[in-house]
């Protein structure tokens, strides 16, 4: 499927539809599913949205009444933003090899569906998802506005990220000409933090660790002080991207312990570097600004392999 | 003056433009001064920004080959989002009554210059010199276009605040569009933190003091910290705001003693709340969301002064 026009006629000639969000889902998948499915039933559509048992309270209220907890194989099953099967949500491996389409932005997408349409250009598949509903004559409500906000908005940290692009910014326009309140969204998603997440951010600047004259920076984050501060996993969102906002930070590792005996690592890395490289050397991979790898051990464990790697690499110096 | 096309016209025809940015100068008033001067250099006009002795080192490399430090009274002055005369910036107290044109976006604008064009509608200041420059018929180059994205973005904070409309995001697309590359100046103004930045908010974070359930914050920022850990005047930036990014925190004060003896105090707050209210018992002022005001004596002082209003006022319940 090349475009959006195929994929609309490819929905308006088909009902009963069942929506999929990835894994851990975001706002962007989670912004895309909203906006399709009512979008879809304003058409007149049976749509309901697959209920990923990770979908955090964040975006509860705006779910209600979309989501079925049913693994319904015989409806017409529609994955957003989802690039791989790897991706199905826990409770969801079920529809494997069952998604008749896949709407997504992400290059690596692995055309596991019966029909993909791909637009990598899009920051967030929300852009994909604005265009799909205009042509598929949608009058766009405010509510499907605002999920299609939250969706381009958080793929692009606010409009901050490199994916960030002229469409990105005229989606949002067009979510604000048809109504979308964007400031106490804006102030939800990315102003405000629970004093919980401030002690942790405190925390972690009292215990990082500066390799290279402060281009590397490394922190455990022990599962410990996860309990001891009672963060969510609201709170504990994007916070491998939290040392990579220090001034002069180029290379930065957050190293958890989630699961007893393995140490999780998260790489973030400036141009010039490459985190899926480095992640590689642990069995781990992603992109080359952000990747991820586990290791067997303790988060010193983590941390004495990640060293390791980043100095057979020569990021950091002997 | 009441439109854009207007103003174009008076520009075209005059020459020798001096163009003044206001007190604390931002990167509305500073991307607007670099976009307009290089508008008119690129028609063939001589152009220069009055060199603001508190311009910061941030900007400092856009400004090159833009400034001139002469306060020469007989070029055509040009005041950009600066909305009264106590704005003039120190040392430019002689431009007071001089100012020719005034563009700008403060619904206060005091109409001090011969002529204004006030556009309170816009985000950004940036959102009214873009479309300036095209009544112009400039051809918009990449430097202008950052130094409007610049303009636009950080008087939205990043499009977070809630002036941002959808004229705002268009502008951001055409910057993009024109060449900008935003992901760098995204990272350099709403990303990174210095270290000092970092830990500084480490401890405002451990004294930060709660009233009514956490819905009052308060913290005082001694200048002796400033001093300890190095902290610039960018690094402070908008550090007024910081108790207001804690969930649940409607009511914001921080008190700072820059000046010996004086305790000048911010406030930031919800809707429903009136800060300029606030700060008027104490001689202040400002807007609804964020005002300030000064007392005699110490942080303690300020801090029993502001405690006293806010009981009064029934903010904080005795």
């Amino acid at each position: 499927m090349k475009t959006s026009k195929e994929a609309a006629r490819w929905l308006l000639d088909r009902d009963n539809f069942l929506i999929l969000t990835h894994r851990s889902p975001d706002g962007d998948t989670t912004g895309c599913a909203i906006a399709l499915c009512l979008g879809l039933r304003s058409l007149g559509k049976t749509a309901w949205i697959w209920a990923n048992p990770q979908f955090t309270p964040r975006y509860a209220p705006r779910l209600a009444g979309l989501t079925s907890p049913a693994v319904n194989l015989e409806a017409t099953i529609i994955a957003v933003d989802m690039a791989s099967e790897t991706l199905l949500p826990m409770g969801g491996e079920a529809f494997a090899g069952k998604a008749q389409l896949c709407l997504d932005h992400h290059p690596s997408n692995t055309h596991y569906a019966a029909d993909t349409l791909v637009q990598p250009e899009c920051g967030g598949c929300g852009e994909l998802i604005w265009d799909l509903l205009e042509d598929l004559g949608v009058t766009i409500t405010r509510d499907m506005a605002e999920a299609l906000y939250i969706a381009v908005s958080t793929d692009t940290g606010c409009f901050r990220f490199a994916n960030t692009t002229a469409r990105t910014f005229r989606t949002a326009a067009k979510a604000v000409d048809h109504g979308a309140v964007i400031a106490p969204i804006n102030r939800e998603l990315f102003e405000i933090k629970t004093k919980s997440r401030l002690e942790l951010e405190a925390r972690l600047i009292s215990h990082m660790e500066y390799y290279e004259n402060g281009k590397v920076a490394l922190c455990c984050l022990p599962q410990a002080w996860v309990r001891e501060l009672g963060l969510s996993e609201d709170d504990l969102d994007s916070i491998a991207g939290f040392p990579r906002t220090i001034a002069g930070v180029d290379v930065s590792v957050v190293i958890r312990d989630k699961e007893p005996g393995k140490a999780k690592l998260s790489v973030r890395t400036a141009q010039g570097y490459n985190a899926s490289q480095y992640c590689q050397h642990l069995g781990g991979g992603g992109h080359a600004a952000a990747a991820g790898a586990a290791v067997a051990g303790t988060l010193e464990d983590g941390k004495n392999a990640i060293l390791k790697v980043l100095r057979e690499e020569q990021v950091i110096s002997d």
